[in-house]
């Protein structure tokens, strides 16, 4: 038996996202809940960088997480393994969550008494970056095997992340890729971009990224 | 100087996009082109495996490549660099191609007298398998960093790729990968995919690759 509901999300019905967006982070702000939207490419290891992260947080405080995808519930099953909070959200075809539609899976997961949700966005570098959330921050995932040059590729996506996980790490020497022209190709689009090297598979780097989380959400409190 | 034209790509104004797809299908073959659809995440090797084709076929047949992105021209570079005939469209946000949109590209390009032309679609695994582009073949490319588990999250484009490119396979032994389990969610989806494990950085494979489009552009004309 499933210890996690699917949603088949709708498509919004709002012409602004950008109000709806702001509507969310009051609604958030009230209950005191931080919303994390995780953005990635397909296998940058978002999912695998949520259960790293709830290792460290779930028994700090309470974790929720929305899982989306096109199709499949293999993400939310393998995070209700890891006894945190999941739902899985299917956008039916679609690249991209909106705020309503981030809504939407809040509303399924239930976000009384949560302190802290993550929202694994579609896996796309494109469609997602294009719609606010109502997520607090954004984080995104660039992955070591993928290259340093998806900044010059996909800018809109470096330009909104508040921080960046350059996941993989490990597998650095096996792989053409110059993190210092990485970090100044993000930096030219955006100066404020906090840029963390993890590796979800040993761990490396992942006291970084947490540290960063619990000061996001104390700040943001 | 660039070696190259850049165009921006404009939004279809055709609603029957599988109609204009056939009809570009046709015009393909009046004029001998074949066209092929190259697909994938950012990142898994498109431009590289691009590179190494050009690098078996460009004197054997004439070859042109469209090279479609949000933005930047790094890809268009380093194809005309490598001495063969290319094009740089920029989608402007959009993140596929339709059949109008490649045959802006096709016009661009000049297809007089080309035998083979490669699209390297924008770098996605959702919009793009969802849109005809009028090629006469889908070949896909999964890198081993993505993970075996992508069929269960993009089933569309695995469904509708005639061949599936499995690159880095050179690092197969630093990921967890499983290819006997991605072979059979593969062809659960689709039972006639064609599967090559290739790098195309040590070229490992790609002369079966090659071979691939030898004999499917024999059995076209």
């Amino acid at each position: 038996m499933n210890e996690y509901k699917i949603i088949e999300i709708k498509k919004s019905i709002f012409e602004d996202n950008a109000k709806q967006a702001d509507l969310l982070r009051s609604k958030l702000k009230k209950s005191g809940t931080f919303l994390l939207n995780l953005m990635s490419s397909p296998g940058s290891g978002k999912t695998s960088t949520v259960l790293r992260t709830a290792e460290f947080l779930k028994d700090e405080m309470k974790m929720g997480v929305l899982e989306a995808d096109i199709d499949s519930d293999v993400d939310a099953m393998a995070v209700s393994r890891a006894g945190v909070k999941v739902i899985q959200l299917h956008t039916g075809g679609m690249c991209h969550l909106d705020a309503e539609m981030t809504e939407q899976g809040l509303d399924g997961l239930g976000t009384d008494g949560l302190d802290f949700v993550i929202l694994e966005n579609v896996g796309n570098l494109i469609c997602t970056a294009q719609f606010d959330t109502g997520a607090v921050k954004n984080a995104m995932i660039l992955s070591v095997p993928e290259g340093d040059d998806k900044p010059l590729k996909y800018p809109l996506m470096f330009s909104l992340a508040d921080v960046l996980l350059v996941n993989k790490i490990d597998a650095v020497d096996f792989f053409d890729f110059n993190m210092d022209l990485l970090r100044s190709r993000a930096e030219k689009l955006n100066p404020d971009i906090i840029i963390i090297p993890v590796s979800a598979k040993t761990g490396e780097g992942m006291d970084i990224w947490i540290e960063w989380i619990r000061t996001e959400i104390r700040d943001w409190k």
